[in-house]
């Protein structure tokens, strides 16, 4: 957000300015006091007429490049589970909060439950024969599941199981609910654009059943049923759908995908994005873009001890290890991450990502608003 | 094409309009016998002008409904591939005709070798061992496979195994050659729209090597390794392509998904197109659209005893009965078929489908070429 | 259309193979008497079971680059323009034909009424205070004017005023009838789609009223109002359309716009073509792109003593000569042209044009069609 | 931003949460007092950990329709504008701040210079004589021109003269700079999307020239020679671009429009919104959409006594009165507004405008945003 970009960012981007100041410009000669007195007067009046001067600001407001408030931060499985554990004991699930989900509050976000200023990440954690009743909203939502089962989601009607490596879509105005079928708990992670749709004013809420209302468990949904088979589309079906109309995105597919990559590339053949690291984007079938319109969504594999290239990009993405060791380097920063573990890296932060014995990585953004809007801009640093 | 439009065609047309004049139109008094001869005249003079006038074409040119030259027919499999293999003994592979296929000739196109007036409709015979040379043309290409496996198609290098149920592409421009690596003959469809190409004169042709430049014969192409996952779409590969970049559309795929859309229906979930017809669209992943600019291509299943509802489309169709037995009725006419007969459809011919025991059908047709110029129409006939 | 392809075009492509057989392919050996005896049955059993194998068609089927059989032509406006007053005193115009206009048919289709393969041109000729009825149709229709005034079209009830100079459209399905308020003739050129519609079978037809259904005479059109106000849209009509909403592209914004082209082009700033050559292109304010899904329509200005380079085009054009003198090569041959001249470049035909002391041209095309299906293709020839 | 929606929203938000309870949802029991101090502890450790729990913010961060915490506000053209010339004495223009702008800061932002959370909305003020240095940004930026003229907007090389009336272009990463050629100063307003590129983190800046790179004054940008001619496109510019090519929408043509939409209302014609109320958005030529990905522009005009219907949009608005008087009816409260007034109307909030004798007005939103991203709704209120 803007709220405060403190006055580093300040200072700092003033300088940049001045910098290109000494580069041959102008600089105006200082006001003298009785000038001072009035420009003091002057921003008073401002100030109450609700107006504020550009040039006060320019340095915050525009600067050369990105000054993300938001902060590259990790957030540690091993500390999120054990409390999300903890709420489950003391929380009910119902009507009071609808679900029980805590987020990722970024340090830079002023303690706002946002893990960069556009996304919302959190962890769910069901008990068991627990049931989320059933909503929906304009926000568009996906959990995906590090670990354990047990759980059906059900979209509109449509009950999809939930299990480790799944990817699961509940875009915009679907009702969904969720219900343990188990004995044990189960948590997953949960990503939306509330703090996108918050911001720009379009949430729209409305409350759905108290149960869900197919309780059935089938190994898969329909939605799978009728659009999983690959280069195949219902004729029934041929309009285009704003978001896809996949349900659930399984493991084994998304597993098999990056391992012919893999094969692919030791072949001697373009599959990969760069040397050892394969990746996939979950799309809509429908169009081929992005599942859902504010939300890109991928997974990454690396081998036994690939480093990505330092990249910076506008907008911002959250990461979490499914499985493996390794380190992100974060404008500098290393940080060692496993199984679990969530990364978020802000907007045009310089980051890479080192395997150790092999990394496997589930990745969100915003860039679907950010290329929406041709606001996207991509730099790769040297090696 | 169109030159011979008919006499029938012209006169039905012109009564037509005649009917219409009825209907309180002004008709002209027939001319003087000196006005015939200045008007016989004039039309002399236009026909060595180089000039037509439209007043006595348009009833041919312009009816109040499409009058397609093409008729509907059908063409029995144990005709076709009998004469295939004549033709397998008698007539070599290679640069003189780079190719063994034979093409359907619609009875209406005054011996054209075109189904309709846009497709082009064969079948393709390769002898044990034999290898069709590579080249590439702008025309775009698909075979389907009825029965037999042993040849592969290597498309820019990419060896296609073709088995029973596949559909296997070759997109305009992509070099392709076909090798035999078995003993014995192997047959199959080609569906191109070389009319098309033909008629808009845009046709480009390039040679390629006399052999196919790799010789593997791998279980899948390396096409489907990187996009034949459902939902999923390779980070290497985010430029859409004009056409499809799958090499071959497995029949496993195929008769699961109609199977699902079946089970769907049964349950009582809106998947199938109408009761007890399945259909899937062969579709370019990185679109959701059409496989081809100028083709479609589709599948349907029909279960015991399903007839479809009458309709007629503005483009035209081509049918392979993949199995089972029933009966199309086109214009009125009942046509009884079995495994491996095709059918054509002419624009704006009703017709209708009847499974005997149960119907499995392949489909191409011309409508990406009649929507993308919004020219389509449907109209449903009652029942 | 593909009906006469002719000798010539078969031996010639045929050498073309050949002279690439001789690089390199095995040539088969002539087949023994025996075999040519079964091969000869082999082909009656072919004819008669309505199949044509690929081997003797494909050098004419599918050359190494087109082969139009259509042929570039020029007819002169001081010939067109008799035949048609000739035609005026002869021909009512009513419901036996429903107008008085006289197509151009090239040489090289064996006498259809097709300029090119796609596109039809005529010359219409309209006496004074005569009255062409209503009637709509899918075929996709413009007339320009070269010379004369005093007749409106009406367009779905919108009268348009026709002018020297102007470009009126009546895309498919809209109801349009011509009225003469004038004691004068007009005469005018017609474009359509017709070839095309015919030979996609696609063509739908239906009467209107015999009278046209708004007699009132204005200056521009309620098109006009509602949409010629540069780089405004109503608010109103927010659904793109399929073809341009505008019902006439008066001369003096296209005399302007070609105008200030030269005047920035002497300013040293890019906004020709090519050097002293001007041009704009007729789009759908909707979308920006062509005016109707089937036809191209553009304005040429060439300077004095301007030549274009020559260049090939996948896909056909007609030019009329508005204003005047100079010269088309057109496969090498050179033919002067003058006002009214209306001169046909067939696809892949080398074509560049030479003014004398200026020459203004209107072109039309069928290149949506083409590039609509990814069949473009252009050539520019060195000088 | 939102940080900060305070408790009313909060309490009332939840409320509307508690009324659906009553509606049947089961209220969990209120914890123990050793529960609620197990509950304390949990809720610390989340704080310590950067994590929120969903539950205690769902009523503020997902009410059941957007709860703005942006308010409707209007700022006087009479209050502006003398700030602004106090402003024009005191401060110079130059690199220091790049521009002698003075934004308009929601009161409902916490003193943030945004109209909306998405949209700056600012007066600028230019002395006679001075020069606004050239620099290029991200942002995208437009002008319009409530009154006066004598400037010249300098755009990647292209003079641009600024005269009441104008709506002037500087779509993102566009060089720009600003000089006045006259004595006197002038004033108009800016609109960017500052507010939305901050919150994305996407901002980039380049400095340019310190001087105008083209001190020419022509009457007409070179942007209007090339694409102000109705529905006439430059064959050399066939690319789209991402934003309007156009510099400058004159006075002229958007005030004849109006008049064209009003004349047809009055002939019976559908032309207007809504009776007496003609609208007209500004858009890109190339695509017939949004002049800019992330601002729509669009001119409307009531007539004596006309009040538009009440309606609410996802997205929020600027509105500048043009000329006129008139009252804006904001979430029931009414603001009268004369010449140069800006109004601000918030997401979802409910509006209308009554005009007195007649009412023009530049109105200015977020609505791409909204739209792209497929978040938009509207909500017309009955009378």
């Amino acid at each position: 957000m803007t709220t405060d970009t403190g006055t580093d960012a300040g200072t700092d981007t003033t300088s940049e300015h001045n910098e290109d100041l000494v580069a041959g410009a102008v600089v105006p000669p200082p006001p003298t006091v009785e000038e001072q007195q009035q420009i003091d007067r002057l921003y008073g009046d401002f100030d109450s007429e609700h107006m504020v001067p550009l040039w006060t600001q320019i340095g915050e407001l525009m600067p050369l490049t990105p000054k993300p408030t938001a902060v590259p931060h990790v957030w540690q499985w091993k500390t999120l589970l054990p409390l999300a554990e903890r709420a489950g004991g003391l929380i009910p699930v119902g009507r009071g909060g609808e679900r029980r989900a805590i987020a990722l509050a970024n340090p830079g976000l002023g303690g706002q439950p946002y893990a960069t200023p556009t996304l919302w990440a959190a962890i769910q954690y069901l008990g068991g024969h627990e049931v989320a009743p059933e909503h929906r909203h304009s926000q568009n939502a996906f959990r995906f599941v590090v670990e354990g089962e047990g759980v059906w989601t059900v979209v509109d009607g449509d009950p999809v199981a939930m299990r480790r490596g799944d990817f699961l879509l509940t875009p915009g105005w679907r009702f969904h609910g969720h219900h343990n079928e188990t004995d044990h708990p189960m948590a997953w992670i949960d990503g939306l654009d509330i703090p996108f749709v918050h911001y720009t004013d379009t949430t729209f809420f409305e409350f759905g059943s108290d149960r869900v209302t197919d309780e059935s468990t089938p190994d898969i949904s329909r939605s799978e049923q009728l659009w999983c088979h690959p280069g195949l589309r219902p004729v029934s079906h041929l309009q285009d759908t704003v978001s896809s109309p996949i349900g659930a995105y399984r493991w084994e597919h998304t597993d098999r995908a990056l391992d012919d990559q893999l094969a692919l590339e030791k072949a001697g053949y373009p599959a990969t994005v760069e040397l050892g690291h394969a990746a996939v984007r979950y799309v809509n079938p429908t169009t081929g873009g992005d599942v859902m319109p504010t939300i890109r969504a991928e997974f990454h594999r690396l081998e036994h001890e690939v480093v990505t290239r330092s990249r910076r990009e506008a907008g911002s993405s959250v990461y979490q290890v499914f499985e493996g060791t390794g380190t992100f380097v974060l404008d500098g920063t290393e940080h060692t991450v496993e199984k679990g573990d969530m990364v978020v890296v802000p907007s045009w932060t310089p980051f890479s990502i080192a395997a150790d014995a092999g990394l496997d990585l589930f990745r969100f953004g915003d860039h679907p608003i950010i290329e929406r809007l041709s606001l996207n801009r991509i730099q790769e640093d040297d090696a």
